[in-house]
């Protein structure tokens, strides 16, 4: 089956950042085998893109997909985490409820134009099954931390659960299984080895928050001397598989070893500005080369699942905290949605641009909204002009998810029924909880 | 004529903040008669809010309306203003131009919920024209400067346009003509205080770029040794009458001096950020309990002109300058954009809230898109969730502008080819003069 996509302006996103007005794409199956001004092969249905912004789909290298239940619940209060979050997961948390809130996270992501995410929450075999029926192309790592969770009885629980989840998704086309530690400060150095050799064992992503929190900090200087990266680094826990989210608090001598490592970085702007944590040096992590992705984080901390307002937001805060205007211009931001973010999960042999032989993960933007006017410049027009609500066509692996602005497999307001049935009990004792703090 | 709008949340901004969940509000003519859980008179017409959220109409302090046909041209070139938006705008700027770019811009604004602003550019009476045509509440300044300019083959040839310009509109149920020195160091001091006494005689607003460049601080600071806020202050340039556009650079003492003489501040966060100027000192303004509105600035700077967008750059921003998840509630940022700016620019008598004998200047938002669930807190849907593109219907002044998203009474295609038309020559010679620098 061939498709070719036409009358649209096509952003690669490929190194040399090529671009064609009024190109053209053609794709076989779930692969890319013609991009330019025009393409000679045949095909079998044609994509009329009315003069949209064709680019890769999008890439959101961190989020907690089954925290929609939380969405805007005490979106203001201090130290969240451990005063209601902790407590109302190991309470309140069930697989279905992960498999419901996953599946509307999904269609939430696809309707803003992400199609690979990079997810750590509990129960992530029902993540796993959602990103399989939606079609999504996935990461999914199972929580470890040091207490008794809602999916399991004992602390680090996590463990037992990558075993058996671990090979059970590994050799899915779209889906990889994933190790996540909750942070560095919810685990023991133990626990973190431990979980470092499973993820070596089955070759698979080491995911974990680090280097986010004041008292994190604080702890590891504390009880290391050292911050903590350079605990990871000196206790073997960082190399090429590992994920970094946040990195808000990180030195240059961190960023060294980060690089030095091969680890990459999940920088999660929207999230750690609202709760005030403070801004990733990106600048200095850019110049040493770090692969840098953009991450949502939950819809509980970041609140919307969608790169849109995080691109804006990136080009806002880092051009102010470098007091240059000239700094991070619209094409690099861009660029960190998509490729930089390939990079980041070392998947950029498959997404992240359009370029032949890869996989045809893409999405058209329109351009015909009324802040889409003048249209001098598409990476400007993506970053400061448009929003979610502008993306028109959604294809992950070859497949048309996201047509007219509607799904194409799934009916959203069924899974918003689906979702809201099982949260309702949910939704009451939650907002009973966060009222008697 | 008797409307009632039903089905909706309510959040009236009022100072108790009053909010009704399934409330009613019932508007004759222009005025707001009831507002409740229901609302007990007759009615001619009903609309349904379909569970949408009702707020006042929000308030864009400071804009530039004519520029539409510059947004996103050059957005990451530094010293833009003098490199090559003054040399365009004096070459290229037409009557006929204005006007096109500010209808368009009107448009812009009320499918986006704003319903009234304040603008400054050239030209102004093209801009009353419009605004009146468009039917939105408008403070409409012809800007004074020492340069020929488009509208004037003389410095400071503004004066003069507001002489003829501002008896002209004076008048007007809904709009309001004022005076625009454009900053405090692009007009000398006699021609600053011959703005003010203009302003003074007509008893209109008088509003400029304050304390917003590095080089204008520095200017002051090395010929009167006073920040350009002590300037303006030891020559009774500071008023009640007065809007401070930006006021990035200012320290306690301007801050002071702000409140002392009843003055009002625009602030444009978005703009400053993506300039990477600096960050106004919001906190500390609203602790002196100065009137604060926020302003898009104009579409080259701000390039949306909408206030959703802007709302959640201030939560994250200035939670994040103060490393404090709890300031800046989701509240108070709804009120900036609402009865603080109407405060700001002293109509708070008439509109910024939803209060029973007020003008009919309101919104809805839609509830229903992917992002909007679940909603366990209005404001901070508002300012976390939402996007420009929810905006469902939009009255000012008792009229229907927007229903279903759509203009009432003018077409967005005739609008945007208009000034397509218009700003083709425009376009091209302002692209080759960008490639040029
Ligand atoms: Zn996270
Ligand atoms: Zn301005």
């Amino acid at each position: 089956m061939k498709t070719l996509i036409k009358n649209v302006t096509i952003l690669t996103m490929n190194e040399q950042l090529d671009m064609y007005q009024q190109g053209e794409m053609l794709i076989e199956d779930d692969t890319i085998i013609e991009i330019g001004k025009t393409c000679s092969g045949t095909y079998d249905q044609c994509i009329d893109g009315h003069q949209g912004i064709l680019l890769p789909g999008m890439i959101n290298t961190h989020t907690h997909l089954g925290m929609i239940p939380f969405r805007g619940l005490g979106d203001d209060c201090p130290d969240r985490l451990r005063r209601f979050l902790f407590p109302l997961e190991s309470k309140c948390m069930t697989p279905e409820l992960v498999y419901h809130s996953s599946r509307y996270a999904m269609a939430e992501m696809l309707l803003s134009g992400i199609t690979t995410f990079m997810d750590m929450y509990y129960f992530e075999n029902e993540v796993a099954k959602a990103a399989d029926e939606m079609k999504m192309r996935a990461f999914v790592g199972e929580t470890i931390v040091d207490f008794p969770s809602c999916d399991s009885d004992q602390a680090y629980g996590g463990l037992d659960y990558c075993q058996w989840f671990i090979p059970k998704w590994k050799n899915h086309p779209l889906i990889t299984p994933f190790v996540a530690p909750h942070a560095t400060n919810t685990n023991d150095l133990k626990h973190l080895q431990l979980a470092s050799q499973l993820a070596q064992k089955y070759d698979v992503p080491f995911s974990l928050h680090a280097s986010e929190l004041d008292y994190e900090m604080d702890y590891f200087q504390k009880e290391y001397q050292m911050t903590p990266t350079e605990f990871l680094n000196h206790y073997h826990l960082l190399n090429k598989n590992v994920v970094l989210a946040h990195c808000i608090h990180i030195n240059d001598h961190d960023i060294d070893l980060i690089k030095e490592n091969g680890a990459s970085v999940a920088h999660c702007l929207v999230s750690n500005l609202k709760a005030g944590k403070g801004v990733m040096p990106l600048k200095q992590l850019l110049e040493k080369d770090v692969f840098v992705g953009l991450g949502t984080d939950g819809p509980s901390s970041g609140n919307t699942l969608e790169l849109f307002s995080m691109m804006k937001m990136i080009a806002c805060v880092h051009k102010t905290v470098n007091h240059d205007r000239n700094a991070f211009p619209c094409q690099d931001i861009v660029s960190l949605a998509t490729l930089q973010g390939a990079k980041a999960l070392h998947i950029d042999h498959l997404v992240g641009s359009l370029e032949i032989g890869k996989r045809a993960d893409f999405i058209i933007v329109d351009t015909d909204s009324v802040s889409m006017y003048p249209l001098y410049d598409p990476y400007s027009a993506l970053v400061y002009s448009a929003n979610a609500g502008l993306v028109n066509t959604v294809f992950v692996n070859g497949e048309c998810l996201v047509k007219d602005k509607t799904l194409q497999k799934v009916s959203l307001e069924e899974l918003k029924q689906n979702l809201q049935q099982d949260s309702s009990t949910f939704s009451k004792q939650a907002l009973e909880y966060v009222k008697g703090l």
